[in-house]
């Protein structure tokens, strides 16, 4: 690190300031933001921020998919780039800082660079991927998946939503339909890329930190389950006589729950979703549905768990005088940020004095498809309570500014001041 | 007993073909039955089994819910009735069986007696109850226990169903609305009823009686639960820092089963109506809300369940960080039924041969009213699979000729040969 630059700081205020003017557009009366992916709030959001890049000298390119790129030159010819993003589109009821906190992060990376008349030897870009949320059209992360090679840019264009429109005629009515092949990046992959975002999670406000060094994401493995017992009265049946799905459910449920805590720390087991057949109160359950969402931040720990939920569930349903089908639906591997870029992020953080933890990610980011393609790292900032995916959706302004000051001083150890 | 009747037996076919002939009246594509409570359905079985009532020579009154008596007379003049009955109207999807097997049995023995030319000293009578099942109109048991006092009839003319239409004006327009008090018999309340019904549950198929002797009918308990956690991402939330309302809920639904197991064998638990809020599939539920319905012989039994159902809930919601709330919503206290009327019922059974067994009723029957008002006691009679209150309601003819010939012998013990 070029010693004149240590002392670099991100204007808060400016960051901030970037943040609630975004989030005027789409705003909702409780607070939040209904950015819809290629909605006319989408066009609106996307317009500033090109507007903001433009007047911060990048230069913009738009790809297949409608992913946006702002670059800013290096004094390098031939160097690669060194990139930043997050998305800009939100849940139908979703927050101001969920993934619009990484663009206006970058954005003020950029701004700060500039004021400051500091060159880089490598190019910088900031990105806003597609369809992050997945709310209107699948698969989610569409932008990221699409950019590293995961989705193929026709076939997102085929995707339809609820009323039939497509990605690609969206694309083109809201004037997003670029022309640069996905992937693409003058002078090659990008040398790397960091993604800040907040937490969406309740670790770093629990341990109060400001700051979370993120090494990874953990997969995921969705299933449907189906308990199969018989319905008959609640009263005449006696107890021994039940095939009662109910209560097996419930401990296949509590089952879920013991095989995450079997993979501490980051084990997760969930049952968010349950369906109950006939669900009448003076009627033993004949029919139990529900979803099961385990994550593990191992592929072999991922596997550990599916095979103590098969033979769980099979042994729970046995004991119940009921049966289980288990249905695989969902599968994302685990990610392992790149070393170099998780020990940047861990560096700039020590570098500039904050308090810090190393995380993994629960949930899935752009970031994790961009690292199978460039070497990737994540920052995290604590969300008031843990809570995103909501209107209240909240995140202190100094927390923000950390954030993106170890966002700029990772970037710029990896592009080097000129 | 007179030695000349030991040898008598009804007709098991006759009965059954009574049955068939009634289960026209509202037959389902399934093979089931609708006849709704005071629906036109109701009107028209009603009308074909007083038809049949008068061709047996029976006097027919009708009372001011509605209820249907079939008198027979006997040769004292001042003795009180020995009594039979059950209910015709039918659940939405219901069966040929669940109530109509119990007037079609009483109209048999009447039927018997009258092709041996058989008098009675006491009169004998067979009723039909109006809408026991409660589907249409609350409250359940609406007509034996307006009978038994329990209701009022004017409050019974004024209950709606969900189209606003009262009772009142639904006997009024089907011709049922009799001019006799309810509670009213001529010469005084019953001597005896006695009820023969199938029963709904798997004991007697389990064991493989032809007939129960019922002794009482389990108290029930019905309690609203709420439990109340934190709505959080099922990724980025570690599984100590949850506040997961299903998985409190299913430790619950655990809890309840054990709590009837430990009042074994006419303690009952079930929950039968679960709703989970979001109910999505990675969000950790903020929400369950659950029915409980507990069951028991004694109220002694139904407090300890009580205090257990409170205890056990509160500790289980407190180990997963979450609240709960139990409201109790509905309480039938539990049924003794008669020990002359038990006794009698047992007695012709050993008398006739059939293999039998003690059982107690899981559900409420028009008995538990009439119970309260004249000494009691019902008759079951095996259903294929313990399965009622569906369309697929089944069972054999020589079981429900069983139970009649039971129900006669009972009959005849009290109102005595003349």
């Amino acid at each position: 690190m070029n010693t004149s630059v240590q002392h670099l700081r991100v204007d808060g205020d400016r960051l901030w300031q970037s943040l609630m003017d975004l989030a005027e557009i789409g705003a909702t009366p409780k607070g939040g933001v209904c950015r819809i992916a290629l909605s006319d709030e989408d066009k609106r959001g996307r317009d500033l921020v090109v507007q903001w890049f433009k007047e911060a000298g990048l230069q913009v390119r738009v790809d297949a998919v409608g992913n946006v790129f702002g670059r800013r030159a290096g004094t390098d010819p031939h160097a690669r780039a060194v990139a930043t993003g997050s998305h800009i589109d939100t849940q139908p009821t979703g927050g101001k800082f969920d993934g619009n906190y990484g663009v206006m992060a970058g954005l003020e990376v950029m701004r700060t660079l500039n004021a400051q008349g500091i060159q880089t030897r490598a190019p910088l870009e900031v990105a806003f991927w597609t369809n992050e949320e997945g709310t209107r059209f699948t698969p989610v992360m569409m932008g990221s998946g699409a950019f590293a090679g995961v989705f193929g840019a026709q076939d997102m264009h085929l995707q339809k939503d609820g009323a039939g429109i497509s990605v690609g005629e969206e694309l083109q009515r809201i004037g997003y339909l670029g022309d640069v092949a996905c992937g693409d990046v003058p002078n090659g992959p990008f040398a790397a890329y960091f993604e800040a975002h907040i937490e969406q999670g309740p670790v770093l406000e629990a341990y109060d930190k400001p700051v979370g060094v993120v090494s990874g994401a953990l997969g995921q493995q969705w299933y449907d389950i189906t308990v199969q017992g018989m319905e008959a009265h609640a009263g005449p049946t006696p107890m021994e006589l039940r095939h009662d799905a109910m209560l097996a459910a419930a401990r296949m449920v509590d089952a879920v729950h013991r095989i995450a805590l079997a993979e501490a720390p980051h084990g997760r087991g969930t049952v968010g979703h349950v369906q109950v057949h006939p669900n009448s109160r003076n009627v033993i359950p004949g029919q139990v549905k529900f979803s099961v969402d385990l994550r593990n931040l191992t592929q072999e720990g991922l596997d550990r768990m599916d095979a103590a939920l098969h033979a769980q569930l099979a042994a729970l349903a046995a004991q119940c005088q009921c049966t289980v089908e288990v249905v695989q639906v969902v599968k994302f591997a685990p990610c392992i940020f790149h070393p170099d870029c998780v020990h940047s992020v861990r560096q700039a953080t020590q570098r500039l004095g904050y308090d810090h933890m190393d995380v993994v990610s629960g949930a899935g980011h752009d970031a994790v498809y961009v690292n199978q393609i460039a070497p990737t790292a994540m920052i995290f900032v604590p969300c008031k309570d843990g809570v995103s995916h909501n209107e209240i959706e909240d995140a202190r302004p100094d927390h923000l500014a950390a954030g993106c000051n170890v966002l700029l001083h990772a970037m710029l150890e990896h592009a080097k001041v000129a």
